[in-house]
Order: C-alpha cells, then structure tokens, then sequence
C-alpha cells in the first residue's frame, strides 16, 4: 500500500501506536461528531421527502454554499452523475460575476428551489448569492407563502442570522450539527439534501460510510496492529513520516476525470486541517493520463518534495448508453489502457524516488464513496493530530472573513 | 511587483545580469522558434479560411490532442467564451472513456469537423481517440472524399505517421515548427486554428504577443536595468531568489474562474520547464474566492515552502446578457466587492510570510492574453535556464510514453 523515497513497502516496519492514541482522542473531541455519522431515521426521512418536492416542483435546484458547505456534495455528484429531473447549480461559491450570471441566465423562465447552506448565515460570499436568488424567487413566484415554500436552508439548530431568518419567514430547515464543521459535513444534511435531489442513494452513502467506521472501530478494538486493518492510521502515520523527510507537498492522483471534484474536497479536508503554525503538507491534485502530459515531468524527475497517493478504482463499469456495440468495444479497450497506464506510472514515480500510497475502492459508487470519505476524514483528522495540529479549527480562514467585512464597512 | 518573505519590495535591489545574459541566449536556441511569434499572412489567411469552412458546415469541432496540443487554445476559449456556431469539443487529452462517451453521444447525428493535432501522431492518448472519430465520421459522411475534407491535420511539416496519413488521405494540413514544442506552441496553428473556429480574433491574440516581444525586446536594446521594464526577466529572477530559500511551490491565483484552464496552461509549461534534474518549483493553482474557504488556511498559516503569484486584472467587462437593471447592479456590486478581496488577500499573504507577485494585465481580452502568454513562455525559458535547466526538453514525458508502448506491445 506505501512505498518509501526507496521504493520499499514501509508499511511492514511502522509503529501505530501515536496513530491509535490519536484516534482514540478523537472519541472525547467536541467537533468529532461525524466520528459517529450521526444521522438518524427520521432526517434521512425528512431529507427524501424534501428531495421528492423539488423533484416534483423543480427544474433546477440551485445550492449556495462555500468550502465545505458545497465541495462533499459536489464532489460526489460529479463522480456519480446521477440521472434526476431536478438538475443542481451552485452559486455563492466564488464572488465572480460571471459565475452567478451563468446561474441567473440559466434558471430565467424555469421552476427552481434553493438550498441555502451555511452555518452563520454571515458569510459573504454566500450571503450574497442568497439575496440576489431570493429576488429572483419573488419575481416568478408572486405569493410569498410560495416564495418561502421553495427555499430550504441547512443552518444552525438554534442560533444565527440564516436561522433566524429562516424562521421568520417559514423555510424548510436541516441542521448543521454543532459538533461537525463545515470540511467534515458532507455525510449530513449539508451534502445528503442536495444528493438526494440530485438522485444519489443516500442511504448506500451512509452505509459505506458506517461500513468503514465499524470495520476499524472493531480491529481497534481488538488493539490489531496490522496496517491493512487499520489504513487510515497508515496512511496518517507515513505521510507526517515522509513529511518529516522533508516531502512537504502531497499529490493527489486519479485516473478518473470524474473524481476531479472528489479532489478539490480532499484538498480542503486536508489543507484546512493541517495548514497551520506554520506546518503542513501542501495539497494538491493531478488528473492522469491528461496530467503525465504536463505536470507528469515534475513528478517523474523534478524536485523530490513531492509524496504521491493514487486513487485506484478497480473495476469500472460501463454507463448506460445508446452507442453502437463496437463503440462500447472501443471504449472498453480504452479502459485497459488506463488500467495499464495505472501501473506504468505507479511503476515509474516509484522507482523515481516519490514515496507512494496505492487507496483502492471497488468501484465508484455511492457506498465506495461513503467509505473513502470516512477513511479521508479519520485519516485527516489522525495525522494533523500527529502533526500538533488542531484537525478542527480554521483560524485563517475565519481572519480572511474578517478582514472582508472590515473592508467592506 | 514583488515582495519577499519579510513583505518588503524586493524588485529595487534586483541583478538582472544572469537573466538578461539568460534571455540573450535564447536567440540562437533551435527549440526558441515562438521567441518571434512567428505566424505570417499567408498561414493566417489559411487558417481563416479553415475555420470558415468548418463553422459554415460543422456544429462541432472536436479538437485531438493531449498536453501542450490542447491546453493553450483551451485556456483562452475558456477565458474569453467567444460566441461560434461551432462548438469546441476536446478528446484524446486523457484515456477516460467517460469523457470519450460523452463528446460521441453530443455529436451523435449532428455535422463535425476533426482537428487532430500531433507533432508525431503516435502518441498514445489521442491516436486512440483520432481512430474511434474517423470511424465516426465515416459513418456518417458516406464518400471517402466528404470524410477527409472534414479531417484537419496538425502535425510535422515532413516527417511522422500522421504525416504520411494525412497526406495519403489528402486531409487539410497545418504545420507544427520544428522549431517550437508543444507547450510553446499555442501561438502557431496548434492553436490558431481551433482558437479562429471558436470565434476568437487571432490577430489580436498575436499583436498582443508581439507587443509584449517588441517592448521587452526594445529595454534589453538599450542596455535596460530597470525592473518594471523588464518584468519576464524580474519575475524569472526573484522566483529562482525564493526558490533558493526554500520556497519551493509556485501558486498562481486567479480571482476569476474563467482563467482556470489558463493556471492549467501554465502549470505545464513550468512544470515541465523546469521539473527536472531533481529541481524544479511545484507548480500549483488556486481560483478566489472559493479557494480561500479551502487551500486559503493553509496559504495563511501553514507551512512557508510556497510563493504566490496573482493575476490581476484591472478592469473587467460586463458580458452583454439579457438579465434586468437590477441585476446587472447586482453582478457588478460583486465585481467590486472581488476587487476588495483581492486587495484584502494580497495583503494578508504577504503579511503571512510568503514571497507574493503581482501581474497585471488590463482585462480579458484576446489581446492581453496575447501579451500575458508572451509574457510566461519568455519568463519560464529564462527561469529554467538561471536553474540549470533546458526548459525546451521533458524526457520524463517521454519515457511515459515510452513506457505505455512497451507495456501494451
């Protein structure tokens, strides 16, 4: 599963003993909570019924959110290209204007719901995109009990500027939970609302998510030491043991352009949890094959600051299609080629002296993707945990929203 | 233009002695053919004639091609979201069958045009992808004549099998210099003749170019030292200067998504450039606002092995749209409010310790980006060489493909 800069499985000698005190810190941690994945019966319940509504009344569902509160859902709706009559737009993410005009130009004439999701309901970016789409709801849809009706927001239980807004005016609501932050809610209303509009399987998400948590709840249990049974510990373990050998930036590889997106959430996870006191590895991400035809000359034979974790899928299967039999034969060819093309790079930026984690999943499905989140998250928050870092906090983040409102009184 | 560690201006006391004996040599390098921007009339008017063709009967053009052969003319069709009758659709740039399915099931039934574009035309990913759209057009046009009128062949002048096959097959042919490699190429008909089919001006994309050559071309004549008048030289200097102190990841921050693919664009030419040897900067990107609610923790506090470019773009047009005066106000109140954010991020990365860069072009036009494409290839030859390194050679690439033809025989 790892190799050294040597090229030599490293996972044989490793010690997982901080990595298993960690863990079992986690436990007591007050923004552990999606330790647990916490969502009951009754919510999953209340999530679906939602999504039939929008389905039923909606062309577009349009999510605003920033970071965490859009980047889990997203990403596994790019993975999994749901088919859904209800299609989901993002706004709120960026402060382009060019972005929330494609948006605007979009929904003109159509029947759409808004899911508003942020945990204050102060942050600018989403703020924003909220007031103008809120017009653009009283425009079509003249009563306000209608107006309100199409409007669902994912914010805190009890307190905020969302909430209470949300409140006045009789939104739908779904809680942000207190004790889970933002890089670390997908697997709650935050994500499973809108995949749930979008036609994902929330209930296989969550079970492939309670899959992995039990499975290595259990070898802990029973104090295994084996770093197979316990690999989120493994990988947390070598990566802070590369780092220390001076590999300070993690690239995140897949050969799948559909888990592009899964990408971009792995780097926030990440780069959030442990980019502080001045440490951390920085993350980034490549593409294959496309990206061994750019930045793959960097990882082949450039500087040696690089470790490097691949995303191996091991079975693809074919999407429905009309295309004609030796169009999917064609096709299928193509993905023995990328499988060979996976080994041919594993192959050569391990012997180029990068030390490499292999993380397989079965396929790309609803519930492998439910386990792989549950392995990055516990990964995370064990190796910023080995790092002396806080996995919970985002104290530069938190300054640089500051600093907007200040500079915008 | 640029600040240190300790956010102090550092382009005062710059030397640019090696960088200006570093660009002096690039005159009678063999692979520095884009240092003149080469294109005459003659090929203009032929590729002008080619893309009239194709937008008079083609709903889509599907350009083949793989790194350097596709990143630079998507980067500015992206950017500038010309407006076409014919549609640019990319294959052969990754092995996906994913994304294969999809550009066949979008033209399915409609008319299209091929541009392959390989200097070899063996390169594995899109002679895959350039096999499976022949039969595709083959199909659909009858008459072994109608099927090579639509296929346009960009490749060696003499030499190659996509060579030889375009002219057995009598396919309209455009040239790849010998001259100029492909991540240097996108100022040549690698990338004039999609970027004239998507409704770009490819005059004013290539007058950019040539100003910017002409002015820095002008400074260096005249014995320059001034900083500002040399800024390619400057940036490729004080690059290399924090690159020494252990600065060893570039991120290029845009604060418009439309230059996405742009950051793409130019992670392969540095990465490229200059990852080799074992040295190199790791190039990364990252698109605010999004960004800061993700990688923005970590460029803040984290670990200081990073220096950090913006692009700034002083003024940016409104795209005519059918929107309401209402929104129109709202879109560019959100303009303002990105312009205050990036000033508020410029500051506080520079205040968090990390070495920044400013460049500045006047907006998104095909001119500026012209003059900015100039811009990069010029500062990453002269980078690379103050590194020690060829920046017109990727043997690591080279060897992937190599690899892949062993594996697969």
């Amino acid at each position: 599963m790892a190799t050294g800069p040597d090229g030599q499985d490293d996972t044989q000698s490793i010690d997982l003993k901080l990595a298993k005190a960690a863990a079992e810190e986690l436990r007591n941690e007050p923004m552990a909570g999606w330790l647990t994945v916490p969502v009951d019966r009754a919510e999953i319940a209340k999530i679906k019924e939602a999504a039939a509504a929008i389905n039923e009344n909606s062309e577009y569902l349009v999510c605003i959110g920033i970071g965490g509160s859009y980047l889990g859902h997203k990403a596994i709706i790019d993975a999994l290209m749901p088919k859904s009559q209800t299609k989901i737009l993002y706004a709120g993410n960026s402060l382009s204007s060019y972005s929330l005009q494609k948006v605007l130009e979009e929904i003109e004439g159509k029947d759409f719901s808004i899911n508003v999701i942020s945990k204050s309901g102060t942050t600018l970016e989403p703020s924003l995109a909220f007031n103008i789409l809120k017009q653009k709801l009283k425009e079509r849809y003249k009563y306000e009990d209608r107006v309100s009706s199409r409007i669902y927001a994912t914010t805190d239980a009890r307190f905020g500027a969302l909430h209470e807004e949300a409140v006045d005016n009789h939104y739908h609501t779904f809680v942000v939970p207190d004790n889970i932050g933002g890089r670390y809610s997908v697997l709650t209303a935050v994500g499973l609302l809108p995949l749930a509009v979008a036609g994902v399987n929330i209930e296989a998400i969550l079970d492939g998510a309670r899959k992995e948590k039990i499975e290595i709840h259990e070898n802990l249990a029973k104090s295994s030491n084996a770093p197979a049974e316990l690999a989120p510990l493994t990988y947390a373990t070598l990566r802070q043991k590369y780092h220390g050998m001076y590999h300070d930036v993690e690239v995140l590889a897949t050969f799948e352009p559909e888990l592009q997106t899964f990408e971009e959430w792995w780097k926030q996870l990440f780069g959030e949890s442990e980019g502080k006191g001045g440490k951390g590895i920085f993350p980034a991400s490549v593409v294959y094959t496309t990206d061994l035809h750019s930045l793959g000359q960097y990882l082949q034979q450039g500087r040696r600051n690089i470790m490097e974790t691949f995303l191996k899928i091991e079975s693809l299967y074919t999407r429905t299609s009309n295309l004609s039999t030796q169009e999917k034969a064609e096709l299928s060819q193509l993905r023995d080629y990328n499988a060979v093309a996976y080994q041919a790079t594993v192959a050569a930026h391990r012997s180029g002296g990068i030390p490499v984690f292999e993380i397989s999943i079965p396929d790309i499905s609803a519930e492998s993707l439910g386990r792989l989140i549950y392995f990055y998250e516990l990964a995370c928050a064990v190796s910023a945990k080995l790092q002396g870092a806080n996995p919970f906090d985002q104290p530069g983040v938190e300054a640089y929203k500051q600093n907007m409102k200040n500079m915008l009184q």
